[in-house]
């Protein structure tokens, strides 16, 4: 196989109470990513998109996955990697991630599977790092896994598949900016152990919940004590799109990644839709230009768009 | 039915990195309580062992308990209730959530089965804040429900049952005095997110283990770096007792509740009984008495031992 093209999921960071250790990844938006191999030693990058991202890749972050992925290798290969980015960076619904995850997914496809998912998830942390500073695998995980992720640790790497019952996700996507590393720097580095508990109660609950397809328990675990009380200050109407959207039959939810997306959980089309309404209105209303997503949990990760074999160079 | 015998079982809270909310019922050792219905309204307390624990109803564990079931009737009914403690007060094995939810799941056989547990769980809850100060659930659900049981929430209560697969439990009780109190007040009430993190991956990672049955993901997950570094200075030889545990095969562990009890899990018996005696080789050679015990998960909670009828008086 000299070439491969592939999906790479957009994902929810955190869930609420999991900061920095849950996520999702959802079945739309993905970007679209095309890899094929070359015979000049080396890599390239190519934007289709109008984001302006780099395609040098050493500043890139699905450069910087490839060139550690392929420094892993016992000789140097070429490859040309062309991208078409749909989920805009910076929404707070893994764009980097989507980046880092996808790339290596498809090197390791066209390698022929030669790595392991912890290993990819390895290289694509290093581009992860590019993009927010710091080495997380809560996007990158579901990028790569599908479904729910729980990365019970960074070092040493330990990523536990959840298996989530049928959901469904809207999120709604302010156009405002909010730095990852901003929304890093709020943070408080201490907090109550009052309230660490009551958040590790509910993650606990939320894990239950999920595995025990339990939409009740679910519901009443989407609570974080800790981050969301800071963090939603950054977003403009926070509050008043959680209500409404609760209002209309959401299981619960919160601030996606370090936002400013806002997602929720929904049991049902019918009432995922409903809440999209009520977040569109709230966005309307408040001339804030906005975009929204209804979709289900893609319980897969990346995946090969087709297998068209292309001749090589 | 005018009178019941039962088993209410010692308990394991907190399970390493589920403070406060995690906790696990134990086969042995267990408290039997026997309840009757007098004619005479009120409730008299009779201890059958020598612990000298007060016999005044208002200043006993089960006694305070079953006072406040009583006051939920409609009318005044009367009780005795005669207590033979197995579980060593101040053991850190949940002698008085054995004593509290003992008594009430007596009462409300007596009765015809006429409250919830959840309704249980809070009668008992005032035993527990008789004995500690603070009306936690930890030791109390699982004693009542048995199994591995998660306290999402106090208020308002929200009690998760979580199924464990089989586990054999060995506990180490060396006789020193820890009070819950003390052992509480040393906590910080701050602390660093980093470790909350840390210990919110963990505990996510511990209920997705209990409930796959993955034991080494219960063993990695087994891992508290913020209460145990705390509390375990107030235990003589601990960090000996974890190490020739771990050396010896068990899965993980911890401190047993506050302590001072050591509790270990492991996936068989001869595990279990060979952690026993790396338990017993160190206090034996640090001359601190000790008692041990190799159990397994008690899942259904306070039991029935016979079904004897007495006349009613």
């Amino acid at each position: 196989m000299n070439s491969v093209k592939i999906f790479s999921p957009g994902t929810v960071a955190n869930l609420v109470c999991g900061f920095d250790v849950l996520g999702l990844a959802l079945n739309d938006p993905c970007d679209v990513m095309m890899l094929r191999r070359t015979s000049t030693p080396g890599l390239v990058i190519k934007n289709l998109d109008d984001f302006g991202l780099p395609e040098d890749p050493v500043k890139n972050v699905a450069g910087v996955s490839l060139l550690s992925l392929m420094a892993a290798l016992p000789e140097p290969i070429g490859l040309e990697m062309t991208i078409d980015k749909k989920i805009k960076p910076g929404s707070g619904i893994g764009s980097s991630a989507a980046s880092a995850a996808g790339s290596v997914a498809a090197a390791n496809i066209l390698l022929g599977n030669v790595f392991t998912k912890t290993e990819l998830v390895q290289f694509a942390m290093n581009g992860e790092k590019l993009a927010s500073g710091v080495k997380h695998a809560d996007n990158i995980a579901p990028c790569l896994l599908g479904g729910v992720t729980l990365i019970r640790s960074i070092y040493p790497l330990d990523i536990v598949p959840i298996k989530p019952p049928p959901l469904f996700v809207t999120i709604v996507h302010p156009q405002i900016e909010v730095k990852t590393s901003d929304a890093r720097q709020i943070l408080k580095k201490q907090i109550l152990l009052k309230d660490a508990i009551r958040q590790w109660g509910n993650i606990a609950g939320l894990v239950a919940g999920l595995m025990n397809g339990d939409y009740e328990l679910i519901s009443r675990s989407l609570e974080d004590v800790i981050i969301e009380p800071v963090r939603s200050i950054l977003i403009p109407a926070f509050d008043q799109v959680k209500k409404r959207s609760l209002d209309a039959g959401a299981l619960g939810g919160g601030i996606s990644g370090s936002g400013p997306s806002i997602f929720m959980l929904s049991i049902n089309e019918k009432i995922a839709r409903s809440v999209e309404h009520e977040m569109a209105d709230v966005y309307h209303h408040a001339g804030i230009p906005y975009s929204t997503y209804v979709t289900t949990i893609n319980n897969e990760g990346v995946k090969i768009v087709t297998d068209d074999i292309l001749q090589p160079q």
